[in-house]
């Protein structure tokens, strides 16, 4: 019988191949390019990036495994030291080309931790997934909530407005005190207590990832076509500014990577492809542009319980 | 008789005059916009900004004096606690359009710590300038080095080898294992000791702020006029993300700006006005763009000695 990491492992590699597969055939120009990756210190991953497609701009759908002893900066963040550790997981950020198609962006993954005799003495799962719109259509936020909640619903470890709530507070530019997007799922450190398994918390994890498609390619296809102005895609770029800032700035695992000898150019494969930065910038009150930033100072509950 | 911090501010107030009208003159289209903030906590600051210039893409000359109880991240900096502090300094990023012609930064700060009964416990000088371009042209990387050297070699405080050291560790882009570019000056904590005073340190720190535009100016009038391809912006775009990346992912500056409550668009204004990421992007061997990442893999020494 395969281990937890190997049923795991051979999962998120399926999954990749779904989900490159599907945006392919949606964007019906551009393909995914792979580049197989090896870590010095062991493991490696398979990298797939979309460019300059017709309805994807910038995309990495990435899986990875890797393995060894505990980085000097993981030690110091999980307060162990002499530990050696296996991490795996699909990492996923996709840039549409029209303003209307939000950015998505998605990660499902499991960490387990040995000591010196090789021992396992802890593991957990970890992931989510989040959607950034340029243009609000509450529906799609509706929807792609509503996606969320329905596989949390399905699983007794999950529980939406929890890992909905850690969303809101872990994709959230602090320094700009707004929001990244419109939220999702977050959730981590996800272990065996007395009422649920680690089988537990991968079968959520599994469905959850299972759906992301589901979340998603509805939304692109309602809007990959509609009408858009050079306004709207200088708006996408200067949006797209703070998404740079959120991953630069914020985001643990982005900086956990550049920190600990990561492949640069899978973690960077979140930014996008083109950004602006206009000096104190602000839409025109009562605009859609200022709809949208409405909401991203105001997080709201997408589903009404 | 003025204050040390108040002659440096009247100081740095003219600068601030001299450098945007000079920078003004140059581009001969766009004018600086002055914003006047205020720190709830005690301060502010005169941020001028210039956009969509002729010869100048994105532009910020700021000054800033600000005062108060140290905030508490300061304090853990520094290992004190109940101190009061003033801060003061000019700083600058200009983007030009045209990328023959280089960005360039540059900094001149002064600080002050207080005991709680208003004593004056510690004061130090700091600052620097340094050149990023996208196109190499030696002589004037030999140039701006040249002017910085002349001004440390006029001040017995200065000692223009180790500053131009410090420049290249500091603005080096750990996670690409490159230079942000072809360097030039870094100091801090400049204070008195036994030879030196700290009226010294003013010397030196107003003279090689006052030639700030000798370093720079010429170098610009000699490439603005350069033809330029689409191609040549492109790259000047890819580059300008590293640009991003290092003043969000390793700038102990905008770092603490952005944890300290500060002035966030005065922060950002360092950010370039248009950046592309492109996946795995490196230029073809033997090229202008190869050469100029040559260099930046490889700090030189641009003046013999």
């Amino acid at each position: 019988m395969d281990s937890q990491k190997d049923a795991f492992f051979s999962f998120i590699k399926e999954l990749q191949n779904i989900i490159t597969s599907k945006l392919e055939s949606l964007d019906g120009n551009s393909k995914f390019q792979e580049d197989e990756w090896h870590r010095e210190e062991g493991g490696g991953g398979f990298s797939r990036i979309i460019q300059d497609g017709d309805v994807f701009a910038k995309g990495g759908v990435n899986i990875s495994a890797v393995h060894g002893a505990l980085p000097l900066a993981m030690q110091k963040y999980f307060n162990v030291q002499d530990a050696d550790f296996y991490a795996t997981g699909i990492s996923l950020v996709i840039h549409p080309v029209n303003p209307m198609v939000p950015t998505v962006h998605a990660n499902f993954r499991y960490f387990e931790m040995y000591d010196k005799t090789g021992s396992l003495v802890d593991c957990w799962f970890g992931g989510g997934l989040d959607l950034t719109p340029y243009y609000l259509f509450e529906e799609d936020a509706r929807h792609f909530h509503q996606v969320c909640k329905d596989a949390c619903d399905r699983h007794d470890v999950a529980d939406y407005q929890n890992f909905k709530e850690r969303c809101d507070t872990y994709f959230h530019n602090a320094h700009r005190n707004e929001a990244r997007g419109i939220g999702g799922l977050f959730y981590d450190y996800c272990r065996a207590d007395e009422n649920h398994s680690m089988a537990d918390w991968l079968e959520f994890q599994k469905d959850m990832a299972s759906h992301f498609l589901d979340a998603y390619v509805p939304i692109v296809n309602k809007r990959k076509d509609l009408p858009f102005s050079t306004e709207n895609i200088e708006w996408q770029e200067i949006r797209r500014g703070r998404y740079v800032e959120f991953n630069l700035v914020h985001d643990k695992g982005t900086l956990f990577g550049l920190r600990t000898n990561g492949r640069i150019e899978s973690i960077l494969m979140s930014l996008p492809p083109i950004v602006q930065w206009k000096y104190d910038h602000h839409p025109e009150p009562g605009s859609k542009e200022a709809e949208l930033v409405e909401v991203l100072e105001n997080p709201r509950d997408w589903i009404m319980s």
